[in-house]
């Protein structure tokens, strides 16, 4: 598929530039996180043009939803040609982060649902990939969910990292904090994603997410033989404007799904 | 000190085997995680008995208390030259890890209270050394916690690794989990800690730790400038058999223990 060679190729280039940029911010003042904060926006925004410069080359016409610059509408028509890109996903972890838990996201739709997608990890020079029926790969080797199917032996990622969402999180999650058998939050959709789509992780619960936080990661889960679904259980549609995100392995979902307090 | 000069060597080599294993563990079939925890198991133990000899052979006589192996019994006398090591912080996530959050840490202690450690990251090729009274380096660069003192706008690193802790935490961190600005989870009290003490993290709240978890730990975030009390406030005793630890920036010290629902 030419979307995901393409998609492959961006990320490259994009793993590679975040990567450099990370590096400067090594090079700062360790105390000094304005700086840090203010070099993350400008590689946010370095990434999305670069990005968006190189579909309009490649695939004039189509539509990119990314979060900056103005480009966070959703289009009217769901089955239009789009792009789909977090420049920089788990932009927290990018200014203050022992870990360097971020990615570039970038997914392609076509008919309301995602075809293709990448993830690239740049300073853990991981890249996640996936196209509708070909399987996912991760640095190139096919990869799968796990098949942990017991709550009590299951890892289970959990997003608490925006504010306005914590106290609902708490109470949906409840059970599930109480009951798993290891709980991480890494502060970055894609990384609870991909930790699911590697079987790193169990199951990814998220509140309050956008279409560019894990429009790559649902064919990279999927594709991997994970499940993606709204909290409710309801099927994903990418534009219909909910937040909130339930990703397993499948063998888990009904389990996980049943123990949300919704 | 002749210590710490010690601790930094042991830690260079440990930290190259460790992450040779965990290399050996990245061309595993992906899936055999029972394979990985056998490997990591095997790891944690030649970690052990390296550093074990080591000690036996720079400082005759010197206690080790370590997790495995039946080196985990206090000593009855706090008094004594004794080192403290974790061969493998983190173990969960080097058997099932997208992020390589673990670390090798070793601790000097001294009439009761740690002189000097040294915790390495061996993936993310990151080491924390300090001495009592020379303060804390980053792979030879000195640190220092950060000054953030308003918890809105703090990044609060919670431990909720074992399921046995899990409802206590949730109690016991409630009010922070709702106020804080950035909650993470990352499975790891080395990593919890070295957050805190690099300005990464404002605050790490652990409900069940052992010696070994912390014992480098608290010269390397106090030599930052950071403060560790027992959850209830009171000093750390390390071998008193209390299991809780809060640590933090200093500032945000007495906001983080006034919040927890003890």
């Amino acid at each position: 598929m030419r979307e995901l060679q393409f998609i492959q190729q961006v990320l490259v280039e994009m793993a590679e530039l975040v990567r450099q940029r990370y590096g400067e911010r090594q090079t700062m003042d360790i105390s000094s996180k304005t700086e840090a904060a203010d070099l993350l926006t400008a590689t946010d925004l370095e990434v999305q043009r670069r990005v968006h410069r190189a579909i309009q080359a490649a695939f004039p016409g189509d539509r990119l939803v990314a979060e900056e610059e103005g480009l966070s509408t959703f289009p009217d028509d769901h089955n239009i040609r789009c792009w789909v890109l977090d420049p920089i996903d788990g932009t927290h972890n990018f200014v203050k982060g022992l870990l360097p838990a971020f990615g570039v996201s970038l997914g392609f739709a076509k008919g309301g649902s995602v075809q293709a997608g990448g993830i690239a990890f740049p300073v853990l020079q991981k890249a996640f990939l996936a196209a509708r029926g070909q399987g996912t790969t991760l640095n190139g080797d096919r990869i799968h969910v796990s098949d942990v199917s017991d709550i009590r032996a299951a890892k289970v990622e959990v997003d608490f990292s925006r504010k306005v969402y914590r106290d609902p999180m708490l109470r949906l999650a409840d059970q599930v904090l109480r009951e798993a058998g290891q709980v991480r939050c890494h502060g970055s959709a894609v990384a609870g994603i991909c930790a699911v789509a590697s079987a790193d992780a169990d199951g990814y619960i998220a509140p309050g997410l956008s279409p560019w936080d894990f429009a790559a990661g649902v064919v990279i889960v999927e594709e991997a033989g994970g499940t993606v679904t709204r909290l409710d259980g309801s099927p994903l549609q990418m534009f219909d404007g909910q937040k909130g995100l339930l990703i397993s392995n499948g063998v888990l979902h009904e389990t996980l799904h049943a123990m949300l307090m919704l």
